[in-house]
């Protein structure tokens, strides 16, 4: 018998990365690892999902990084199927419940939390109706996928399948593509006036304009008020304040939030998002025994000083990394993030990094914007690409506050340059001096994201007259 | 009559950009400005030439930024043909040579000197023949697209026309890549016992495996000792040590060194590599009313801390810039250089930037060096391609000190987050935590850059032991 048990809630990213650095550490005498799944699959990328569907990606296993076996060789008690169903701090035991439904206490000397994040489902009629599909996990994609098969097997030949997709954030553009690749026509709703509201507001219609020119229907500033169903219940239409759209299929991508429901009736400390607070080192405030981490923690936003939720795979894998060698008695610390984000819709790429005006607004600081329009290569070199680029500086300071970027290809990636330099606390200024790779297939000699800090340079003095 | 005169030496990036960016500042009436250029072009992307011969650009004016006529209606006094022969910097004057070989004397009060680089030519047999060309100027590269073009014109049907590329940094690689474009058989010669010595061995390696691959005959640890000309005095083959190489055309790239003589024979200060020394504001040391910019300067490496000559066109316009700001009595400074520096040879990215193993010796520094094989996108992701990134750290404190990255489509860009890291002092420990851009079509879930820190980390800690 290991002279300690680590137990793990949650068998994704997080979960899963925190149990095997866990288990590269210590020995399994040393250190017995329980991990829990209540789902069929551990360690796969959610955010592959969409590439699957749209074709990028030929097998749903591709996107598995590490199967249930290979955990399990690797000497971690893997539970799959079985739910954690209450969290008893103070007698150090979590109680499951498995597929047949049978319950269970199971003792802990560390506790890993990793219950990840559930997505939005508003209380509408219909919203559960068949043809209804979410893409949070892998049971989700599946499910979509084989009815996408189905569908288009059974489809009348010649009659172009709709499908309508409720939210345009990074899952609604990218099921978009998906469906646009599959031969769907595609109507896509948001409530709000753009689409991609991680941008600011004239950088999502800059992504609206290159979504409508890629054929999409994008109805924006319409909130969906149903889900019309025919007459065996099957989702038929989504209804909004405006209208009704025809759909063969309803995908729902409308953000998520963390999965805290075991978390809170614990006792343990929430942020303002609903997630878990935790120290740098991934331990969950308060508390000597716990660790959390993934989509279900709030992280520090360097930029703002506060705390936010974002679920995002790289963090999750960042924390595990880090749960696991505190876990194990080594030592690591998740510094915060800076909330840089990319993503593409067809061939159209979106980045974003830092803040947005109105969070800069909310903070109470005082900004001013840039935007500017650039090429990826030296203008004189084939597939040279126009990309704008958004730059928030503080006034007076100069200080770099965020950076938005929508372009083709070549764009999104260079939002990393403006992440280091928010990370190092740059000022505009310093950054028209970084010197960035240059040569005319890769920049113009002056990169996008340089041009962009010149004129913020300049619109910074120009404001402090 | 102008209140003053700015007199400008060098008509390429940096003169031009200075000129420019001072007219903008100060109308005609309160700064004249004359500028001297000795060839018959201005403001071109030199960087370009190779893209042009290769085919990727279709003219050669694509190259040219700016023309002369449009410099002289943007009221800047432009002659060309003319070359600056001496500074007489006590009598506030420089002399010039026009086309017919007139000697004038002209005034300033503000004297910039943007004389640009000269090309390695090895005082070798035959290296003057005709066949042997250098690709500095818009007028080499001018000349080597014509002779090309009759060469090809003329040649027997069903012979694959041979060229030898004398040196094979950036240049080399880069004329190697034109040359087998437009279907010559290509021989690159270096003494360098690896192609790009910008690059560590190990990292060269790679790039001659790939140079290899894409059927080049990559000689190294061969010194050139001679060009063998035909009954004509022609060049036919180039000679090394080993052997004789048949060549239709040859083409140096064996670097460059600073144009400084006029500086020099003024008594200008010059650094190791023969550059000119500047303070921040690119001023030339010691001097109230000269500054200097581009490839005639030697930078302040913000790694090493010490100057050093870096000829590259993103810093003279940089330089360009920030002169032409001072010199019209606003304010700018040049910050210095981490050493980044990007290329490709057909589909493979090269990157580089802070020191090599040998400079870090040389500094006395201490270093581990780390090299890991990653992808550009998620392993499932179509297109992800291999990319080797390489990392030398300072023992003890972690420092970075410098990357390398020698890898296919999205490789080469990936150097900036070290370029902004480097700026920024970090650490490799903090760059395992740098936020950056994810998402399967940009990144694996670990950034190769990510990847190379956190086995850095691994191996300071080790070293330390």
């Amino acid at each position: 018998m290991a002279a300690e048990r680590l137990v793990v809630v949650g068998g994704d990213a997080a979960g899963m990365a925190a149990a095997s650095r866990a288990r590269r550490l210590r020995k399994p005498d040393e250190l017995e690892i329980v991990a829990f799944e209540r789902g069929r699959f551990t360690s796969y990328s959610a955010c592959g999902i969409p590439y699957w569907i749209g074709g990028d990606v030929g097998e749903r296993d591709d996107l598995i990084a590490r199967t249930p076996q290979e955990h399990r060789e690797r000497g971690i008690d893997l539970r799959l199927h079985t739910e954690v169903t209450e969290l008893d701090l103070d007698g150090q035991r979590v109680r499951t419940r498995d597929r047949d439904g049978r319950g269970q206490w199971t003792g802990f000397d560390k506790l890993v939390l990793a219950t990840g994040a559930r997505p939005l489902r508003p209380p509408l009629d219909g919203i559960d109706a068949p043809g209804v599909h979410g893409v949070q996990s892998l049971e989700d994609g599946a499910a979509l996928f084989d009815a996408l098969e189905q569908q288009e097997s059974g489809a009348p030949a010649g009659r172009e399948p709709r499908a309508v997709v409720v939210g345009a954030g990074y899952i609604g553009v990218e099921m978009s593509e998906a469906l646009v690749r599959r031969g769907y026509r595609v109507t896509v709703l948001d409530r709000a006036e753009q689409p991609m509201t991680t941008l600011d507001p004239d950088m999502g219609a800059l992504v609206r304009e290159a979504m409508c020119g890629m054929g999409m229907d994008v109805r924006t500033g319409e909130a969906v008020t149903g889900v019309l169903t025919d007459g065996r219940g099957r989702a038929r239409a989504v209804a909004t304040e405006e209208g009704e759209y025809p759909a063969d299929v309803v995908v729902l991508g409308l953000g998520v939030r963390p999965e805290t429901s075991l978390a809170e009736a614990a006792g343990l400390p929430l942020g303002d998002s609903g997630g878990l607070l935790t120290d740098p080192t991934m331990r969950v405030r308060g508390r000597g025994d716990v660790w959390a981490g993934g989509d279900c923690v709030e992280v520090l936003d360097l930029v703002s000083g506060r705390t936010r939720h974002i679920a995002l795979g790289t963090h999750a894998n960042k924390h595990g990394q880090i749960i696991g060698a505190n876990v194990a008695g080594d030592y690591g610390t998740f510094p915060g993030v800076v909330g840089t984000a990319v993503s593409k819709v067809c061939d159209l790429e979106i980045a974003r990094t830092g803040l947005l005006e109105q969070q800069a607004d909310e903070l109470g600081l005082r900004w001013v914007s840039t935007t500017v329009e650039a090429t990826s290569r030296a203008g004189y070199f084939p597939g040279a690409a126009p990309m704008h680029v958004k730059m928030l500086a503080e006034v007076r300071t100069g200080r770099l506050l965020g950076v938005q970027i929508v372009g083709r290809e070549g764009a999104g990636k260079r939002v990393d340059i403006a992440a280091v330099a928010l990370t190092a606390r740059m000022t505009v200024e310093q950054m028209t001096g970084l010197d960035l790779g240059y040569a005319p297939p890769f920049s113009p000699v002056w990169d996008p994201v340089l041009v962009a800090a010149r004129k913020a340079v300049s619109d910074v003095r120009a404001h402090a007259l």
